[in-house]
């Protein structure tokens, strides 16, 4: 084991690599302890030199040159926290092809790029790690490469989106609308200005395709999870939905048959009390694992923010101060088969306004008939009714409602969204 | 990394090595498709060779020679789950001295050996893991090992014993006595013949001094944790608990204040829907870290059974195989210093049994005079009263109960709890 200094080099300064050159500076004998060797920051690139920052970097060479930092041989790290692809890509290449170990933040050039880093981290005999790109402080990807090695994973479910966790709580309990919520998310800075990256669901999707990667060992590809974000959530649902006892939140959700596995991201009721995402509220994350050893295994924490995101940051750092390249492992290459969402299953909430009749009755008659399981049905004061379905077909659902909004009794279907965990 | 199988020797076969036997045998496809290199089983050592098994070992070498397993050059790694010290400790040594791995699900030998064997794996080159030690399925430890290593830690509480959630549950909702929720659990196979080592919080205890070092960096003697446990919790206050939303468990609590350890194990008021471990109920075991970058990380799942510590076990064996002794680190030698139980805070539940007379005032003027501060006085239509305090030291509120115990409007204390988390 080197007990020379790990040497770093930080792609970016924004939030979160202040965050971690401010840990590596001043908590310096912490990282030493717990790597077994000195940490030490050697450079930072950035695109305005000039620019004035919260933290005095001392001695540290800041310089807007990456591509002559990635190669460095003052470096021993790279930690990237820009974001996105360009100019990412090319930086983190050339990053591992000098024989430089990568820590990244970045989910997106993960779950697009990350076999090809992969293969390339292990040809030049160094680590590529991203703990931070999934879940932030929350350790997601750990419970699958150093916990349930023995297991036979069935099942992810995971809350990994702060920005519409925040956006659909404005909703509900305040009362917001959509764009008025992502007003206040953007005015408190929990939201990008242009925020669909995060209420189109992209950004859950991609840390669902590092999740699934590492749960089920196969490269994911990103545009094959059935993807919906939550710009069709209305205030109304996500009222009734607190009336029924539930939530909404955006559920990322993984099932793995033995071959092929099934990804999607999309607004899920979720019961409080019941299932043990619905109260991860905020700025927490939280995955829920089924697997045939273990069963049921929750992890919990803080998916967002400068700290946290570097909590995750840092700890690969120190892993690779201590490790090196050793303990860390790359996704196996090759693809997973992605199952098609004719075979998925689902059970679903269904709000329909009435345009007179029995609606409850006939609604429920056309699902029974179809094979659809109907749990319970609720009227309300107004012209609405909720109906609440057992486990079908995606497909044989999706079919229902074209049928149900077709029906003479129905005015509209308003909503229909998946329902979480078992009914 | 080598390709050549991974051989296994299980010391016992009782329902864990079963479990783990199991699994290696018929899941090894699985196994190898994690390790990235085959994980067989080659030997076990059992007591009595001659007893039916419940499992088809087929060629496996099955021995009553323990010692011949340990040191045989067919072995790679040995697995232990005997438990206890005794013959395991020389066993284990002697394992560790021929340079084989080591994996093991016993709390009790790494709680009171773990430097020494960690020592001399580091010694001969070889890894000593034992996930399943604390938490079962629950990867508690990696928590410490690989996640948080950029944090400074301040505090960890824990649920870590399954007969004991069993028991409180038995006795609380089931209204039973201590005597007959133990039987109960005996009946089921969830309490030993002998429950002291359950019941009296040691079982608890060293698991709190694995998390505690692995957290803090150093080894912990289990002696010096403040340990009660829940034989004089009675059925009145359960039920008393339940009426306020609150669980009583039997909570571990680590907290760090930078250069001492604060150690407990004792039954708990935990508020419902307030404590995130007050909901960790029957077989599930669960984890709270609090630490500076990250915030507040949970980790539950299932604690306890055959299955779920095999899978911590498997795990081990898996990583083992993926990685050698490489990604194992021993916890640092050393001791850690404990604080004594004199410097150390908690708030309190106190039920009181009148002996007429204005006793919630008199008893609230009495701890607020002692700087303890009053947060709640509950009359019951009996003739009992409960008092919540703040935090305060361990050591005034045990003056103030002796206080309280002897003032003429007070009958008796009754029961005289902490409470966990902030009040």
């Amino acid at each position: 084991m080197s007990t020379s200094p790990l040497r770093v080099g930080l792609l970016g300064l924004g939030t979160v690599n202040t965050a971690v050159a401010q840990r590596v500076v001043q908590h310096a004998q912490l990282l030493e302890a717990h790597a077994g060797r000195p940490v030490v920051l050697r450079g930072v690139a950035v695109r305005d030199t000039a620019r004035q920052r919260d933290i005095d970097l001392g001695e540290v060479i800041v310089t807007a040159d990456a591509a002559a930092l990635v190669t460095a041989e003052t470096i021993d790290v790279i930690v990237e926290a820009i974001g996105g692809t360009d100019p990412v890509l090319p930086l983190l290449r050339a990053a591992l092809a000098a024989g430089k170990h990568v820590v990244t933040a970045n989910k997106e050039v993960i779950a697009r790029h990350g076999d090809e880093l992969g293969a390339l981290a292990v040809k030049h005999g160094v680590a590529l790690r991203y703990g931070a790109a999934a879940g932030a402080a929350v350790p997601m990807l750990e419970l699958f490469d150093n916990a349930l090695g023995g297991d036979d994973i069935t099942s992810i479910d995971a809350i990994c989106n702060s920005t519409t966790n925040f956006v659909l709580e404005q909703m509900g309990r305040g009362g917001l609308t959509l764009d008025q919520a992502i007003a206040e998310a953007q005015r408190l800075g929990f939201a990008e200005a242009d925020p669909s990256t995060d209420i189109d669901g992209w950004d859950a999707a991609f840390k669902l395709a590092l999740l699934a990667g590492h749960a089920f060992g196969g490269h994911v590809d990103v545009d094959l999870v059935r993807r919906r974000g939550i710009r069709d959530v209305t205030t109304a649902d996500l009222q009734r939905a607190d009336e029924m006892g539930c939530a909404i939140k955006l559920l990322a959700h993984a099932a793995w048959d033995g071959s092929r596995v099934s990804l999607s991201v999309q607004p899920t009721l979720l019961v409080r009390g019941g299932h043990p995402l619905a109260s991860v509220d905020g700025s927490r994350n939280g995955v829920l694992v089924q697997s045939d050893l273990a069963g049921t295994t929750l992890l919990t924490g803080t998916g967002a923010g400068g700290d946290p995101t570097a909590s995750a940051v840092v700890n690969d750092i120190v892993i690779t101060a201590r490790d090196g390249a050793a303990g860390w492992r790359p996704v196996p290459q090759g693809s997973l088969e992605v199952m098609s969402a004719d075979d998925a299953e689902c059970a679903a909430y269904v709000r329909i306004r009435s345009s007179g009749g029995a609606v409850g009755d006939e609604v429920a008659q056309m699902l029974e008939d179809r094979g659809v399981p109907v749990v319970s049905i609720m009227m309300s004061a107004t012209d609405e009714v909720v109906v609440l379905t057992g486990t079908a077909p995606v497909s044989v659902i999706a079919n229902a409602m074209d049928t149900i909004d077709s029906m003479p009794v129905v005015d509209r279907v308003l909503a229909c969204l998946e329902v979480g965990g078992k009914v």
